[in-house]
């Protein structure tokens, strides 16, 4: 096997190519470095420079590489983005996977891996999210993951691929620090910015129905989430179909429950300042984690703590 | 107002061009004449050959005819043809949406109709189809109506847009001979064709849970659904935000009833054959059209009569 994976200078990418590397896997990357960094990858990893929505680059790649199974993380996945630019969103989260489906079709590549996302379920009003939750996305960025699903299962059928979606919940942590994401778009770095800057942290609502009145989420360590890719990569390998699976540890944890291990960990524990309900936010959004278990025989093992202490020591690295 | 109609010499296109030049409305067309037949268009309709996929033509064909609405209709929509090729019913469909939408937000146009379709809908277990029934579509034609849609409604939302996106249910008939349907995907044509060629017109399933037994549609007659188009751009030019409507008679006419008027239009009165289901079809599917009398003031005037004879006169034109 050799597995491309789009978007492998990213964040999760460098994880997802250093997890399946360091076990063995053959992996080439594929990343415009619009947001990839081509230090993070290990140095024996190929990294060809080129978007996903280039069909004749893809061709190339696929053929000259003998690629025999893709991992397709290359997106734009900022919430706010999407709503201020849909047609963006939708041009390159889908027409990006379009393209490179067809390239993965018209080469005979038989296993596809989509990184899909929670976003697909929008804020439903149960307590854990199973993967026959009704999906019913509340921005385009997730509009662009469902319908993504769609895609990548009509084009499994189609083309005889099989295919693997897997629905990240709220990724944290770093396997080293220079793997560390450096973007302030989710909560644990959003918090760190504040502490550096001398502000105290932000929680937005603290009447909710929880048992602190602050949302509670599924937080999930990044090196859990990469080795998810490994099992569904090696399941793909063996299976044959669709499969859609929830990625995360199946466990809630509210906002003021990560800001205090946050203050644990930087020890800035000034306390927070809570501020209105941002509109849209759900109250809980936890995975139900069995059909991971069940299906590829994975589980995340990381908590809390060791997602912020290893984001800590790369916010450092990064932000010193 | 400059209304562009994109897909507008394809069958429902130059209904609906016909519809709103009588009605006095000022009218230009874009159509890449894949499917489109220029000879359809009233002589004083400006076309303009090319693909909503060419983003510079259409900067250029919006400011060179000061555009103030667009009427999208332009798209793939052939069920199986989106199962066999599912990643170009996203490229097409919604690529050709997204840029679309880009260039008309680039260029001010503030008013945007969108052509959606029953099959959002996919099978659900209703008697009548309201717009609030949860949308599950059950093919790639159907998903990228939907995420059609979200987009639609996104870029509105981005782009101070105001939009309307009709959901038509089973078109039929034709305004005069020459505007008829000349592919045979529809019920209609596809017993025309086969009466043609001497065979019994075929049934697919007569043991469903309806009145005879076989499927139950709502048909409109597509000089109906040009008036809708009509009224809803009318709609637009008053109102601000977004609308979504069902555009059907709220009707339900069976597979049987339809070969026996068929029958006596044509005095070809030989019995159908019935054969096996087939999958994926529903039992029923018949729209709510409340909410289209409601905000649109608009309600058909056709029954299925009139449909069947309108068509029959434009399949003996064409297939004489």
């Amino acid at each position: 096997m050799t597995w491309l994976i789009t978007g492998g200078a990213g964040y999760i990418g460098a994880h997802v190519a250093r997890a399946m590397t360091g076990a063995g896997e053959r992996v080439l990357v594929l990343d415009d470095l619009s947001a990839g960094v081509p230090a993070r990858l290990p140095a024996d990893v190929p990294l060809v420079r080129g978007s996903s929505l280039d069909g004749g680059l893809l061709k190339r790649v696929l053929a000259e590489h003998a690629v025999t199974g893709v991992v397709h993380l290359a997106a734009r996945k900022q919430v706010a983005e999407s709503v201020a630019q849909p047609t963006r969103y939708y041009q390159e989260n889908l027409g990006g996977l379009a393209t490179l489906l067809e390239a993965v079709a018209e080469a005979g590549v038989e296993r596809f891996l989509f990184s899909s996302s929670a976003a697909v379920y929008g804020n439903p009003d149960v307590e854990l999210i199973t993967e026959e939750t009704p999906c019913a996305p509340v921005n385009p960025y997730g509009e662009t993951k469902l319908a993504g699903e769609w895609l990548v299962r009509a084009a499994g059928q189609a083309h005889g691929i099989s295919t693997v979606c897997l629905r990240y919940f709220n990724v944290a942590g770093a396997a080293t620090p220079e793997l560390a994401d450096t973007g302030v778009f989710n909560i644990v770095p959003m918090v760190f910015d504040r502490l550096t800057r001398g502000e105290a942290p932000r929680i937005f609502g603290d009447d909710y129905p929880t048992p602190d009145g602050t949302c509670v989420r599924d937080y999930i360590h990044v090196s859990d989430l990469a080795e998810a890719h490994l099992a569904a990569a090696r399941h793909l390998s063996g299976q044959s179909g669709d499969l859609t699976v929830n990625i995360g540890r199946g466990e809630g944890v509210s906002v003021r429950e990560m800001v205090t291990v946050i203050g644990e960990v930087t020890g800035d524990r000034r306390p927070a300042v809570v501020e209105p309900r941002r509109p849209g936010d759900a109250p809980v959004s936890v995975a139900s984690a069995a059909r991971a278990a069940g299906t590829l025989g994975w589980s995340a093992r990381r908590g809390v703590r060791e997602m912020i202490d290893s984001a800590w020591r790369g916010w450092l690295l990064h932000h010193h």
